[in-house]
C-alpha cells in the first residue's frame, strides 16, 4: 500500500516514478489556455484567506458542495469564510476518487506544505495557518506564477479588449510571458439579446463603423492586428457544437444586417452567419499563423433559478447534445480547401468523442511547417473530464490514433492561481501511462526516446506548436 | 492465482478484502426498486425445482440459451425442468467474463452451498441436490428474502394496483419492510391502444370519474394517496427518452380528451401530453417528499416474432437511441425553476451516458434537508450495464464528477428471489474500487472515513435518501 | 520490468501466457475478411523493397507519417524507397502507445526476424537486410501467406468479379483455401455518379438486361451463384448506418428506373431503394446459407482536396455520424419477421457502439443450426479500433453481453502480406483477456475448458460459423 499523495502519487511500477522525477517534476510550464484575470496579474492581488484564493470562483468545488447539500449561503453567499471553508473540509472526505479531492490536497501540499487529509476536524487549523502564509509577500498572483516556474501563459480576452493589463505586465519587467488570446466568442452570438450592442463595442474598440460583413470583417482584422501586437498567437471559441451551413456573402451580409437592425434571426440564418464568421475567423487565424482552439459539446446555464440568482460561471454548466460530426469534417475540409486550414486544437466536453477527434484530426493532418509536429491536435481532456481516467482516457485515444510523442499537452483552463497543481498532476498520470507501457514490454526502457516523449509533451511541443 | 470463486472473489489488493469483510458483507440490504412480486411474498411461494426458481422469467439467461443456439423448447417452451436446466448448464462454461457466470455461481454458493462450476457434466447432480434442498421448508420467498439479510424492499406496481398483498405482508408481522412504488408507466402511454381501458380502470381505482385532465391529476393524486398510506416513498419510470413538448394544461386536456375519445395523437400531440402528465408527476412527487426514479434509454420487444410468440419481457428488449440530453435538461430544470423538483434518481441503459448523467445531476444539486446528501443521483450500471465493468464505470463516473460518498448504491431490479447475490457482486466491486485508490495512495488509509463511505454507500445512503 | 516485445508480448500474469503458447500461438487462421487482392496471390507477387511491400497501400501508416509532418512526396509522392523508409523510421520512436508500433514490430521480428526497434539510426541497415531477404523467394505473395499458418482466406470482391484469379489460384492447387467474399457497396450506391454505367457493368456481367428491379435482382442472383460456385460463403457491406425506409416493389423499381434513366434520387428515394436491396440481399443471403457482414459508421473521403490529389483509401475516411439504432433493429427484424435473417456479423467504426451491437444481437438470437454457436455476431474491433484497448473493449462488451465462447475472431481487413501478424497482437490480446480473469478467480482454471475457448474463438469459431 502506497501513503497517500507521496512523492509517488499516481505513479507506479518502475519507469513511471522514473519519467516524472527526471524529466517532468521540474519542467516548466507552458499554459496556453487559462482564465487567469489579467488585472490580477498586473496588479499582483493578494488573498486574505484560503475561502478567498481556493473557493472564490471556483465552481469545481461549488458543485461538490451542492452535491453535499450544503446550503448556498456557504457557498456563493454571504457566509463568512471561515464557515465557507469549514462547509468545503466537511466534503472532502466524502469525495474519494474525485479529481478535487487530489487538486486540493496537491495545492495544499505545494503551495502551503500542508500534506494530511483536510477534514471538518482540521479545518479551523489549516485556515489559520493558511491565512498566516497568505499574510507574507510569498502568495501574490505573481509570486504564486513565479513559484509554479511558468515560462509562458495565455489568458482568453475578448476581441474588445484593449489588452492594457497585459501591456502594465510586459512593462513591468515581469519575467513570465502573460500573452492574451483572441476569444471572439460574442463577435459569433448573434442569437443573444445584446449582439448589437456588443457589436457596437467592437466598432469603438476597432475604430471602425461596423454595418455591413466588410466592414465586420475588417473590425475583427483591426483587433487581430492589435493582439498580434501583444503577442496573440492563439485562438479560442467554445460553442455547443460547429455550425456549418454555408451561404455566399451578399447572403450572410443580409443576415447580419437584418440582426444588427434590431430583429432576431431565424435557425438557419443564424447558423449561416455563424459559419460564414467562423470560416473567414480560420482563414485569418492561418494568415496570421495562429492557432485555432475549438471547445465544442458545452452547454451553458442549464437552471435558470441559480443561473438568474447567482449568474453564469457558477457551476450550472454542463455536457451538451452530440457534437455533429459531418459539420466538422466539412469545417475543416472548407478551410482545407482553400489551403487555409490553420493549426488547430480540437476538446469535447463529451469523453465519447475522444476516438471521433482524434480521427478527424487524423483526415487533416499535413506538414505545418514544424518537424515532428501534429497540425491538427486533440487537446487535453478538459474540464469535467479532467481527471485521472479522463486524462488516462484522451492519451490512449490519441496513442491509439495519432503521433502521442507530438502532443502538446496540459493546459491548466482555471481561474485560479493555484491550478498549477493540475499540470502536475497531468504529468504524473502521463508518466505513469508511459512507464507502464515501457514496464509492460510495449516500449523500449530507451532512456533519450522516453526523455523526448515526456519533456516535448510536458512543455516543448507546445512551445513550438505556439511558436511561443 | 486467486481460486476461483472464493471468499475474495472481485477483491484485489490488500484493502478491498478489509473493506468488504468488515464493512459490507454483513450489512443488511435496502433493496429500494425490484420486481419481486408481492402475491409471491404474501403466499410465501415455495419452488420445486432450481429451473422454476432460477431460469423461470429470468430474460438474462434465456438470451443467452439463446446465443448459445439452444432451441426455443428448452429456454421457455415445454421442455421439462431438467432438460431446461442441462441446457443451461451447457451454456456456462462458454460465459467466461459474463456476470451471469458470476451471478450463477454466486447464488448457487449462497443459497445451495455449491462451490463448484457448473458443468454439463455436474448438472444432473446439481439439479438434484438442489431439487432435495428446495423441498425443505427453507427456500420459500419469504425465507429467501430473510436469508439475504433485507431490511426493506420497494416492489414495482401500477397506479391501479390495490396493493392487498402488501397489506396482508405487513399485518402478517413479515419483519422485512415490503413497500409499493408508484410505476405510472401505463398512465403515459397514450400510444398503446388500451390506453382508454386502462384510464378507465385507474378511474375505477381512483373511484373518480375521468373525463379531463383535472380529473385524471385528481386520479392520480389518489392513486399516489393510497400509495403513500402502504409505505410508498419513491416512484419509477421506465421510457425511451424524456418528453419535453411543455403546452398549457388547456391544451394538454384537448389532446387528453382526443385520446380519450378513441383517436390516436400525432407525435407531437403525444408528446406534450406526456411531458404535462411528466410534470406533473415530479412536482406531486415533491409535494409528497417521494423520490423519482427515470430509467431511461430502453427500446422494447425489437423482435416482432419473438414478440408475438412470447409476450414481452421475454429477453427482446434493448438499448435505445441515444436520449436528448436538451430534453432531460429542461425537464428538470422546468421542475426547478418552481421549486418542485424533488430528489431523482437518473438511469440510462446506455453504457455512453455515464459522464452526461453525472454533469447534468450536477447542474440539479442543492440542500435537500439531508445532511452529506446528492439531491440528484446517478443510479446504479442498470440491466445490460449491470455487470463488473459497468458498475465500475458508473462509480468511476460518479466519483469524478460528484459526491461519491453520498451514492445511494445497488438495487436488484430483479424478479427473482435469488438476486440478493447482486448486492453482494456490487458490494465486492465497490469494495474493490475504494480499496484500490487506498492502495494506490490516492485516498488516506483512514478506517473510519472508509468504514463511513462503505456502510453509507452499502445501505445506510439509501435509508437515509428515501426516509424509509 | 518486461523486455520490450519478448515472447510474452502483451500476454501478463501466470495463466495468459500459458494459454497463448499452448492454444493460441500455433493455431492456423481462418482469415475471413481481408483486402488482399486475389490477382497477387495468383501472380504470386514479389517485392523488392520493404518500402513496397510495407509503405505501399498502407494508408494506416500514411496518417502517422503525416501526423508527424512528413511531406506528401515521401508518403504517396514519388519520392525513393530508401527515403520513404526513413521518414517512416524517423516517426516510429514517437508513436508510444500506437497500435502501429505494435504491428510494425511484430512484422519486423516475424518475417524479418528483426527484433530491435526500429530508428533513424538503422533505418538504412533494416532497409538492406530487408531488401536482401526480399530478393530470396521466401517473400512472394504465396509463401507469406503459407508462412504465417493460413487455412483459409476470404477476399472482398465486387459482384461483376469474374473471379477467374480465385479459379487460377485453386486449379494452382495452392494449399491454402482462396475464397471470393460478395461485397455488393456499388449495388447499394444509386447515389454514385456512376451508377447507370456500374448497372451496365453488371448486366454485362451476369448476361441479363438490366431494366427493373425484377431484373436487377435477377442479375444479382446470377452473380452470386457464380460466386457459390467459387466457394463464396460470406458477403461484405460498408455503409454510414443502416437504410431502413421500406417501400413496396412497386415503388423501388420506379425509383430504380428513375435512376437508371439518369436522374439522380432524393434522399428518401435513395434509402428506401437501399433498404429494398439490402432486404432483398439479406434474404438471399439467408437463403444461401451464406453469412452477411455489416461494417457500419464509416464516412469516406472527407478531407476534398487530398481525395483529388490522391484519390480513395489514402487515409482521409473517418468515423462516422452515429448509427441509427432503430434502423438496424427494424432491418433485422423485418429479416426475422420472415424467417429471413442470416447469419449476420456487426461492425461499427465507433467504439462507443459495443454495447449497443452486443445487445442488439442479443434481440435476434436463435439456433442457427450449428452446436454452441451464436448466430449474430459482434464483430472483432475494426480499423480505428483495431487496438489493444479497442480489442479489449470490444471482448469484454461482447463477454459482458454475449457468449463470449461463441465469438468468432480475428480477420485482418488488411491489403498487405504481411498483415497476419494482426492475429497473433489479438490472439495475445485475447489470451491476455481470458487469463487475467482466471487469475483473478473470476473463471475457473479448467485447462479443457480454457483450451476450448481459446481454440474457438482463434479459429475453429469461423470455421464452423462460415463452414469453410
Amino acid at each position: 500500500m502506497k501513503p497517500f499523495l507521496n512523492e509517488d502519487f499516481c505513479l507506479s511500477g518502475e519507469t513511471a516514478p522514473i519519467l516524472y522525477h527526471r524529466f517532468a517534476e521540474k519542467a516548466p510550464i507552458i499554459d496556453f489556455h487559462c482564465h487567469l484575470s489579467p488585472e490580477e496579474i498586473a496588479t499582483d492581488k493578494r488573498f486574505s484567506t484560503i475561502t478567498e484564493v481556493w473557493l472564490g470562483g471556483d465552481h469545481y468545488k461549488w458543485r461538490l458542495m451542492r452535491a453535499d447539500g450544503v446550503p448556498e449561503k456557504l457557498i456563493t453567499g454571504d457566509g463568512d469564510d471561515r464557515e465557507k471553508f469549514r462547509a468545503w473540509a466537511g466534503v472532502m472526505p466524502r469525495l474519494i476518487g474525485s479529481p478535487l479531492y487530489h487538486w486540493s490536497h496537491m495545492e495544499l501540499k505545494k503551495y502551503f506544505g500542508i500534506d494530511f487529509p483536510l477534514t471538518p476536524e482540521n479545518a479551523d487549523y489549516v485556515f489559520d495557518k493558511t491565512a498566516a502564509m497568505l499574510a507574507t509577500g510569498d502568495f501574490s498572483a505573481r509570486k504564486l506564477i513565479e513559484r509554479s516556474n511558468v515560462k509562458a501563459l495565455c489568458t482568453t480576452d475578448d476581441p474588445v479588449d484593449d489588452l492594457h493589463w497585459h501591456q502594465q505586465i510586459r512593462s513591468d519587467g515581469f519575467p513570465v510571458k502573460v500573452l492574451p488570446a483572441f476569444r471572439p466568442d460574442r463577435v459569433l452570438s448573434p442569437e443573444k439579446p445584446d449582439y448589437p450592442d456588443y457589436v457596437e463595442t467592437l466598432e469603438n474598440a476597432a475604430e471602425i463603423k461596423i454595418d455591413s460583413l466588410e466592414s465586420l470583417f475588417a473590425a475583427i482584422r483591426a483587433r487581430m492586428e492589435h493582439f498580434s501586437c501583444e503577442g496573440c498567437v492563439l485562438s479560442d471559441h467554445g460553442m455547443a457544437d460547429i455550425p456549418f451551413r454555408p451561404v455566399c456573402d451578399e447572403e450572410a451580409d443580409r443576415i447580419l444586417k437584418k440582426r444588427l437592425g434590431g430583429q432576431m434571426l431565424t435557425a438557419d440564418e443564424e447558423e449561416s452567419l455563424k459559419t460564414t464568421l467562423l470560416l473567414f475567423l480560420g482563414k485569418e487565424y492561418a494568415r496570421l499563423g495562429w492557432a485555432m482552439q475549438l471547445h465544442l459539446g458545452v452547454t451553458r446555464s442549464r437552471n435558470t433559478a441559480a443561473a438568474k440568482a447567482l449568474g453564469p460561471d457558477t457551476g450550472f454548466d454542463g455536457i451538451g447534445s452530440p457534437i455533429t460530426p459531418d459539420k466538422l469534417y466539412r469545417f475543416l475540409d472548407a478551410l482545407e480547401s482553400e489551403g487555409a486550414l490553420p493549426r488547430t486544437v480540437l476538446y469535447s466536453l463529451n469523453p465519447n468523442d475522444n476516438a471521433l477527434l482524434d480521427v478527424i484530426a487524423g483526415c487533416f493532418q499535413s506538414d505545418c511547417g514544424i518537424a515532428h509536429m501534429s497540425k491538427i491536435q486533440h487537446g487535453a481532456a478538459w474540464w469535467f473530464n479532467d481527471h485521472k481516467d479522463g486524462m488516462t482516457d484522451q492519451l490512449r485515444s490519441f496513442a491509439a490514433e495519432g503521433v502521442l510523442g507530438n502532443f502538446i499537452g496540459m493546459l491548466t483552463d482555471s481561474r485560479s492561481f493555484l491550478s498549477y497543481a493540475r499540470h502536475d498532476y497531468f504529468r504524473r498520470i502521463l508518466c505513469n501511462y508511459l512507464g507502464n507501457l515501457v514496464d509492460a514490454g510495449e516500449y523500449p526502457a530507451d532512456p533519450a526516446a522516453l526523455q523526448t516523449i515526456v519533456e516535448d509533451i510536458c512543455w516543448k511541443n507546445a512551445e513550438r506548436y505556439f511558436e511561443i
